[in-house]
């Protein structure tokens, strides 16, 4: 039986979305049960009745304006720290939140804690390409690390590459270095060393330097970069879809009559496409490094998308992708 | 009378746009004479008599596969390399050229020269926000420096603020520090560093830290960063942009017949947003902290890019951005 944590106060729409989610997915996954962590009063009246529903009881929560570390210290009541905790304890496998993305990588760190060998743990989204033979890109670090060094970018594709294979089925998963340019010789001082040391590595098949404009085209299956770099790329392409579908709209809401029809006409195979590009289809981000599993699903998470992280969660554990990191660093 | 230096061999329709391009300007711009250099046999047949434009024979080119570097040092007689050093002996006011970036820069750098006090010129793109209201971006660097350091970023804000107000007609341009939150006390050692600086600084107007996520929104005017995140960040929005174009246009292609009509519908207020997006309307990149500017048409421009490229070089030479820059850092 595996044993999902649910930070069930994390994220815009705490608690109805967790529970709702928890409520589809206890039938959906029998071989899955469920600690939720919030407060009772809200939680109960929401929940199902399941033998393999517990809900514990929390005071307080961690949110996005609260000082990650201080909070992750000082709120040890929280649904967020209590989660964390019961992971941390061996009562819990996986840790999933929609919370404060920068509290659940302290959480990560400080309760659930370091694999041995792993300097820095790196926050890995798997984003959606537009290659319908190479449909998922992980990348790493988005952000767990503000400061990387080149030995961090080498233990990211170790770790990556493990879940590619493990959780996503990519046989022999190719791996790219984000850089300014595609020879060997470009770069900063961190991506050159970054380079070198990713050469060396015998276990992943490295293919060199990528561009962040090829991310997409399903080139590559993992890009590697430092935490900085990997967080602005993710919030650019974020940025730049949100903000092309909202020109979208208004261009098809400012038209004339035939622009209004052809709008209509479109609407649904345009809704399925950007629906593509969502990357809650995939899941949250998964902080990778740390002893168990910590799923970050978007703040905005809707049912489906946090169904969809729960399912995540279960390939995560039954892969034993975390398994296999911590022997890979153990040797 | 304004001289613009044009590298007729840099790109990938040249010389042919670029010559077209001359030829048109040449009526719309009655303060500006031309240099061409390129290959005498091959632009003579193309280009226009006039006494206004000048035609230099040049020997070889520097193409992307040449390293800049070297390629600069050695093909002295290359068309970018005489146009450069026309530049710098005060024969034109401003090089024009949709070669290798790395090459131009290289050829800013070494052979037009450094301002004094500036320690690392920046290359600046003007990116199209989806504001109507704030409709630019200025982005710097974008790439012209791989390793950055926080007095760079400082000088970079202050390039960038005179470029706003002088040549873009922001009267108080906001100053963004790109960064992976936006809480003053966020971000890399670097980002941390360069707040600080920003933040002591009397001639801009510095709002903070933005993330990449917001940059199109129109929310600031100049986004300032190191070179290694901003070529990412450039790359992650031309990257996604195409993407998502190429995704649209499969979708229609593939669709029913109700979805081809629509399509059909709104082909053409579609590719009137699209292109609104289109940077090259803006111009080209400019190499800013050289004596004299130096401009990076894309190198995929079309005769109209490269027209607005032309355009551009004049309101920057007319605006005297560089003379009020070298005046700054010679306080």
């Amino acid at each position: 039986m595996i044993t999902i944590a649910i930070d069930a106060m994390g994220g815009d729409h705490a608690p109805q979305v967790p529970i709702q989610a928890v409520n589809q997915a206890i039938d959906k996954y029998p071989q899955v049960q469920f600690k939720v962590y919030g407060d009772q009063t809200k939680i109960t009246p929401l929940i199902r009745t399941d033998q393999r529903i517990e809900v514990i009881h929390c005071d307080g929560i961690i949110d996005n304006e609260d000082d990650p570390v201080r909070a992750v210290r000082t709120k040890k009541e929280s649904s967020m720290v209590k989660a964390a905790r019961a992971v941390k304890d061996g009562e819990a496998d996986v840790l999933l939140s929609a919370g404060s993305t920068g509290a659940l990588l302290t959480a990560g760190l400080l309760i659930v804690g370091r694999i041995p060998g792993i300097d820095r743990p790196g926050l890995m989204p798997v984003i959606p390409t537009i290659s319908s033979e190479h449909p998922h890109l992980i990348l790493m670090d988005a952000g767990a690390n503000a400061d990387t060094k080149p030995i961090n970018i080498q233990q990211f594709a170790v770790m990556a590459n493990v879940y590619a294979r493990r959780v996503l089925n990519i046989e022999r998963p190719r791996v790219g270095l984000i850089n300014n340019g595609t020879e060997a010789s470009k770069g900063s001082q961190l991506s050159k060393e970054a380079y070198t040391l990713l050469s060396e590595l015998d276990s992943i098949h490295f293919v060199g330097n990528i561009e962040a404009k090829n991310l997409l085209s399903g080139e590559i299956d993992i890009a590697v970069t430092d935490g900085f770099t990997g967080n602005a790329i993710l919030k650019t392409l974020e940025g730049t879809v949100k903000s092309l579908v909202s020109l979208l709209k208004s261009t098809f809401k400012s038209g004339n009559l035939s622009t209004k029809i052809g709008a209509f006409l479109i609407k649904n195979p345009l809704k399925n496409t950007l629906e593509n590009l969502d990357d809650s289809k995939q899941g949250g981000a998964v902080l990778l490094g740390v002893k168990a599993p910590v799923i970050k699903a978007h703040g905005s998470a809707d049912e489906e998308a946090y169904i969809n992280a729960i399912r995540q969660s279960i390939h995560v554990i039954e892969s034993q992708a975390v398994v296999q990191i911590t022997n890979y660093f153990s040797d």
